[in-house]
This record gives C-alpha cells, sequence and structure tokens, in this order.
C-alpha cells in the first residue's frame, strides 16, 4: 500500500535520522519532509514503532497515511517535483 | 472527503499565501507545510485551479491527497501536533 509520510522536525540532526530510516524502509523522498513509499502493514508499523523511538521526547510530529489506490490514484501534484541532487546540498 | 495538502516552498511570501487560501477553504494546519481539510470534488478542484494559479513559474511543490474513510483511519500521529500558538511567531 502506497504510504505517504511527512514530518514537521526543527532539529537538523534528528530531521537527518528521520530521513535516513525512511530511506531504509525504501520510501522515496517527495517533498523536503515527505516521503513516499510501498508498504505492507507489517512494515507500516514497525516503521511507527522506529520514528517514536526516534523522536522520543523531542519536540516534532511525523504522520503517516496509508494510500488506497483510489486514493492514490486521485493525487494531484502541482509545480516541480523533489530534485535529487538538490538533496546533495541540503 | 478529507484531503491532506503539503507544500515545499522556499519563498516566505509565495509559502504565507499558500497558507492563506488553504485557512480560506477551511484547511486547518497539522504540520509547518501540510493541511488537513473536509473538502468535496468541486471544492477540491477549485483549490487545485488556485492553487496552481499562485505558484505560477515559481519553483516549488505543492501536492493534494484526497482521502477516503478507510484511509484516514489508518492515518498515525506520532509527536506532537501543531501548535496553533507557535503560528503567530512564525
Amino acid at each position: 500500500m502506497e504510504t505517504l509520510i511527512i514530518y514537521d522536525i526543527t532539529d537538523d540532526n534528528l530531521r537527518n535520522k528521520i530521513a535516513t530510516i525512511l530511506k531504509d524502509f525504501g520510501c522515496m523522498r517527495i517533498q523536503k519532509s515527505a516521503f513516499l513509499g510501498d508498504l505492507n502493514t507489517n512494515l507500516r508499523d514497525k516503521l511507527k514503532i522506529k520514528l517514536e523511538k526516534i523522536l522520543g521526547d523531542e519536540f516534532g510530529n511525523i504522520q503517516i497515511y496509508p494510500l488506497c489506490s483510489k486514493c492514490f490514484g486521485l493525487r494531484k501534484n502541482i509545480g516541480e517535483n523533489y530534485n535529487v541532487e538538490e538533496e546533495m546540498i541540503l
């Protein structure tokens, strides 16, 4: 199931750690603080536990949205897609 | 239909304009660059046109995700929710 993960984390180090975890789960960056990945229920649960652990008591918010094929098909994209090359600079 | 809107906009002025439009459509901020709102197809289409117009040729990305009740029910929230008071400072 396509899964959208969005996060709002102020701390650079923590934000980078979260991005690394999401990449490890095979998710692809679609915006600076948003990833998309094809995750089944088991993987989604594992990801949630991992993200809860890494966030701990730090200030921040992470949201996970599973998207059925109908919802995913209805999504709209406006403007440029995230540029992977740009990621090297950030 | 619950609709998630996420954006990645570098320009402060443009980002604020987008937030204002989303508030005008009755959406609620859930993260610094993410809003959630109950929008029907007609309103979603209108919002898309408005956001396309305001983004124009500027660099940035906006994504709109309609969420059926099943998908919406499966969402997970980790950490603190967005603090409205904080918005005043930004």
